[in-house]
Order: C-alpha cells, then structure tokens, then sequence
C-alpha cells in the first residue's frame, strides 16, 4: 500500500483519474475539470504517464494540429475501486445534501459500491478481518486488524 | 471524492489510518511505523483527530503519567474498503516479490479483496459502469466511465 500512495498519493492525481473514468482525454479539459493551473495539470499527466496509468495517444481534429489525448492503461483502469471506496466514503460522511453522482451498473442500473468480500464469497467487516504473512514480507507479523478494544 | 481527499489527501495521514486498523494506538508507534517525525506524527494525527477519523482516550501504565491513544472511530474504520483496494493494487502492480501482507477472513481464512458490486449483487467490471446525477449534483452529467474508445 506504501508503494502504492507513492503513485496516487497526490490529490491532483486522483481527481485526473477520476476524470479519465468519466471519459475526459485533452489536456485542457482535464486542468478545467481538475480545477487545477495547466503548468500543474502537464506535470501531475507526465507523472501518470511515466507510471503507466495513462497512455498518450495523438488524435488531430480538422484544421488543428496535432495534440495528444490520454487515456487510461489496464493499471489504471484497476483503480476504479480505490476511487469508488473514496467517493462512497465521501458520500456517507460529508455529503449533508446527498450524493452529488452515483454509479450505476450499465446491467441492471443499481447501485454500484466497493465492498470487502472474502475468496470465498463472503462480505466481510473490519473486524472480521485479520492480518497475515504474505510471499513479499521480511519480517513477520500476526496483528487484528479493526478497532481494537482498549484491553489490548 | 474530492471532499474525501482533503480529509485523507496525505500519504501520511493513510499510512497512519493504516497502522490504526492493524492496531497501533501509540504516538510513539504511529511516528516509528510509518516512519515520519514526531512533529509531523503530531500534526498528522491532530488533523485526524480533528476530522473524526480518529479519537483520544487516556491511558495509564503503572509508575507513568497519562498518555492518549489514539483508535479509530466508525467514521475512520469505514476507509477500510478505500485501503484495501490501495493494497490489491500495489499487490498487483508493484509488488513483484508478492505482497507483503495478506488480509484474511477471520471466518474462513480465505483472502479479502475491495471489489465493484451492484446492490443487485452482480460483480461489476469498470466497463459496466456509468454515472447518474445524485440529489447532492448542481450540474448534470451523464457520462460513460471506464475507458473511452478512440472515436469518442
């Protein structure tokens, strides 16, 4: 997860992924709906780029030149669930007025949320969660993971 | 989202919520796990506080004076999905020794993952998504997500 926060920790560079999900691709509109200057919008899309979670793609419209549009790699595309988590956490807990979008499955136009479930296809609550040792770990450990009581 | 991340935009302020789900209650462990200066620790843990993602309780061991820790609240343990996806994709893309922790069911053992579902129940691929306006929504919107083929 560390290593993870050094690729998406800035806030700029999540609100440009959220922006490449809802379909922008040009650079001007990406600083507009960012809401962000354009010398910050052409570093934060060179930082993606160069960590492989947009891709550049020229495209030219008539009469114009050349310009490059971006879009989402596979590595970026699987952070719609990173982003999903946020906005529904952001809706529950500071959206007094409600959602200001929702996410629909294209199916059947329910609701879509990110949730925690097991392999085993259980849906599984923080405290039901526990920590274990993985193939990439140096040092061990076996901790709880969730709000942890204050015996311990 | 966006008002999520000017509560959670810190890398710091993640990796501390992460230490707290893994159980550290103690300044002084949040400052030496996520490896960060005791003032930053300080400030970090203070805007966490301040947000309600965590709260303060006195402790006391024997022959010391009182001490806060620090624990989550529902308001910080309900980030958990938002953490979890952070880690399945660090896993995925930049773990090449595998990951370094495994989240387990405490039920059943099998690992847990962050993942997309409709409240009908069906898994949902970032393609099979698309937005609606929500009652917070000053502006309308209706557009795909997921990524944006080239004649878009």
């Amino acid at each position: 997860m560390a290593s993870a926060l050094q690729v998406v920790s800035s806030r700029s560079a999540l609100l440009i992924l959220r922006e490449a999900f809802y379909g922008t691709t040009r650079f001007d509109d990406f600083a507009e709906r960012v809401g962000i200057s354009q010398p910050v919008a052409a570093a934060r899309l060179r930082e993606l780029v160069g960590d492989g979670l947009l891709e550049r793609e020229p495209y030219r419209e008539p009469g114009q030149r050349t310009r490059m549009a971006y879009r989402l790699t596979a590595k970026g595309a699987e952070l719609l669930p990173v982003l999903v988590a946020l906005m529904q956490w952001g809706d529950r807990w500071l959206a007094p007025d409600g959602p200001p979008v929702v996410l629909k499955h294209r199916g059947c136009g329910e609701t879509v949320r990110a949730e925690l479930r097991c392999d085993a296809g259980h849906a599984t609550a923080a405290a039901d969660c526990e920590l274990a040792v993985g193939p990439g770990r140096r040092q061990a450990t076996g901790q709880r993971i969730g709000p942890v009581p204050p015996e311990e």
